[in-house]
């Protein structure tokens, strides 16, 4: 009977979390201050971040030692199991291996908890009584909503208006653990307070609910804020999932010819994919890492590498990263958590010294990945998980045309049942593609400042 | 480092499913025909069920081998964690010990599909084309719709017309999954346009979704009938449940003093307690079972046993069951899956000869327990687990009240987040408990005929 899971007992779950910076042979190039556009001093982010943050954002150290506190959380879903795909691969009749690292099962959903614990450990852990932070779609303000109920931390969410009110449940389940949740543009604080003056009906964007949460951090020394992407720390956390399923594949005997993630601001990608690169930086192994993005929303694939602001109003430090524009409005496609203008910094460098591979994904290719999956595998995936599926289905369809016995591995970063409005569009064939035009798409990069040396 | 959960591995997942009727001590009345209401011939339900399937329902064998294709498609998921609720049993500052088997990951979110895969499975063995079934909430729906995909069996699913309309996200599930969803009373049955007739605005019953269902299946040979509960074949293919659960138990070295399951038609609960039960049937060992129903559908403590209809219609064979009668119309909690008149032939018995105990959670409690389960432990239940938790709760309670270290065991049967509108419900303060009086219960339970010899 053919073995279907890997799974490892809670004493396999890493104890140390991969940093790749120490393995890059170009190290990321400095985060700038936005005033000076001078290289950031540390101390510029105390009143926002955790101080553990910063250092591990800043950090060149290979292993980082995951807190005992926190390897006793993760315990709550971890070590999660690494599946091989043998439903989707009869259906596919491909001679690839196909697995997946099924993040779906954590309590929340998705992937995002694996930073939410250490970001709440570190923050109640220097005596922090009260976090913010922005959500879109909601997958992050869900997975820090549970991890503040468990360390006693007060929470405050800027969830964007227009998912406030399309996406109940998630803010229902935000609320359920805790958190109090304020559609955003708010009254509550001054940035908000400006754009409702002067647009009493704005329905809000990543980038007002960012700047936001940033405000409620900056004067008050009780409170700091907190991302769920895109950020070094945030990345180093999730190598978790990478640095698991690498004992996962050994188990199976195998070592992936590729490895997929869906990219947003890259925290599943890379906790995926990063423990497997490492053989790549440091022994030169064979291996091909894939960032699946959104057709919509190609800033790898056709974006600039410059330096940009993080938020859209531009209050944030200044990245090195590849990047669409910090005006750049992707469409509005159903995954939401990968509707964002930039790649994280690692990423970001990584990519352009070709180590990082990119596929831009339409949307109805994603959902019929997702729905085959669905049909063949069980899960219905996050409407983001389906842009993996679909590179994955990608690289087993190439395999079969050559003959090729290849191993796939994916990431599957959520479950989709909050999501299903999502796919009751695509089964009634009303769901859209949106092309970019390369005008599109110069209108807001070709502006950038070119600041990179 | 305290272990938090009890993995096991694929090799481990049970060979035979248990049937408790070898061990009863007084073995449950026969069905009898609604007509003759003489004692059943298993013929008379080859029409609707699959040939297996009946056997199943009225053997009396021990151990019933699970054919290695259902096996198979078990690993998807299956072995489920077995948790201690360490961060619960901190908040409760309880000496207990508490343990809770988490069927919850399944990718349809419920124990559901532990039944859905083998009926579906022995239909396609028997050649049968297409799939018919009732669904309330939806769970059931969802796990036999997945099934069904797996083997390439069509399926018509009759909904409740109110929870078409009110629970789309599980509608959106399920026409994922492939399988067609009428919103019942439909005009595809007899039975349906006859109601519409009379009165085109009727929101539905599983009473009249299960005559739809029926009746479809009875007029066509290719077409077969599958109900998700009560039945004694359903509650034999959840005892995986407790089967795994008590190798689990085994690793934690602790014997449950009690063991407890929310209660609708009794899948869950009997899956969870069966394999436990029997050390008590068979070696006298002390444990209690706990059926946790709502208070607002208290068949088990304040119904009456008598032979009754499955249906509210009055077409399925009369079953000798605790009920509150076929006509009794449940107040509308948000635990779909318990608004059920009756309690399974075997779970009643089991009651009537004071192996199994029941308790009754009036809503707001069962939603006070759900809410500090998800904060501690993370998982937002389903309203019909939590159910199983606030029995949990007051076990530990008592536990500490007495100063005595009890390890107390339920079921989680499913994740509730497809049932946020509930959560809300309740965090508003708007939700109701529903008192019954006892005329309330006496005008659907004494006008049944008497029939138990």
């Amino acid at each position: 009977m053919a073995t279907k899971k890997y799974l490892l007992s809670e004493n396999d779950i890493p104890t140390a979390w991969y940093n790749i910076v120490a393995d890059m042979v170009n190290k990321p190039l400095p985060p700038l201050h936005p005033g000076t556009k001078q290289p950031l001093n540390p101390s510029d982010l105390e009143p926002i971040f955790a101080t553990e943050l910063i250092k591990q954002e800043l950090s060149q150290e290979r292993w980082i030692e995951i807190p005992e506190e926190v390897r006793d959380l993760y315990k709550i879903w971890r070590p999660t199991p690494l599946v091989r795909a043998t439903g989707l691969e009869k259906a596919l009749d491909t001679p690839a291996h196909i697995y997946f690292k099924n993040e779906g099962i954590s309590p929340v959903g998705s992937h995002k908890l694996n930073s939410a614990l250490p970001q709440a450990y570190y923050n109640k852990k220097q005596g922090i009584k009260k976090l913010t932070t922005e959500t879109g779609a909601g997958q992050w303000g869900a997975a820090l909503a549970f991890a503040c109920s468990v360390f006693g931390l007060e929470l405050e969410v800027y969830m964007v208006k227009v998912s406030y009110n399309q996406k109940p449940y998630r803010r229902s389940m935000m609320q359920t653990w805790g958190a109090d949740v304020y559609a955003s543009p708010s009254d509550r604080t001054e940035s908000g307070r400006k754009i409702l003056a002067r647009d009493p009906d704005n329905s809000g964007s990543l980038g007002i609910a960012i700047s936001e949460a940033v405000e409620k951090s900056v004067f008050d020394p009780e409170i700091r804020y907190t991302l769920g992407s895109v950020l070094n720390h945030v990345i180093l956390h999730q190598t978790v999932i990478g640095l698991e399923a690498e004992k996962q594949m050994e188990m199976a005997g195998e070592f992936p010819d590729v490895v997929i993630g869906c990219f947003g601001g890259g925290s599943n990608f890379s906790g995926i994919s990063f423990p497997f690169l490492r053989h790549k930086l440091v022994a030169g192994k064979e291996i091909r890492i894939v960032a699946a993005e959104p057709a919509s929303c190609p800033k790898l694939s056709r974006g600039k590498f410059e330096y940009d602001f993080g938020d859209t109003v531009g209050l944030t430090p200044l990245l090195p990263m590849y990047t669409l524009g910090h005006d750049f409005q992707p469409a509005d496609i159903h995954a939401g958590g990968l509707r964002y203008h930039g790649a994280g910094t690692i990423v970001s460098q990584l990519h352009k010294d070709h180590f990082v591979d990119v596929e831009d994904i339409p949307q109805i290719e994603s959902f019929e990945a997702g729905q085959l999956f669905a049909k063949t595998e069980g899960t219905i995936p996050a409407p983001e998980s389906t842009h993996a599926i679909a590179s994955a289905i990608r690289a087993a369809k190439k395999a079969k045309e050559e003959g090729k016995q290849k191993t796939i591995l994916f990431n599957l970063s959520g479950h989709g049942l909050i999501d299903m409005s999502a796919y009751d569009q695509y089964l009634s064939g009303n769901m859209k593609n949106y092309q970019l035009s390369d005008e599109d798409i110069a209108k807001t990069v070709n502006v950038l400042e070119h600041l990179v040396p």
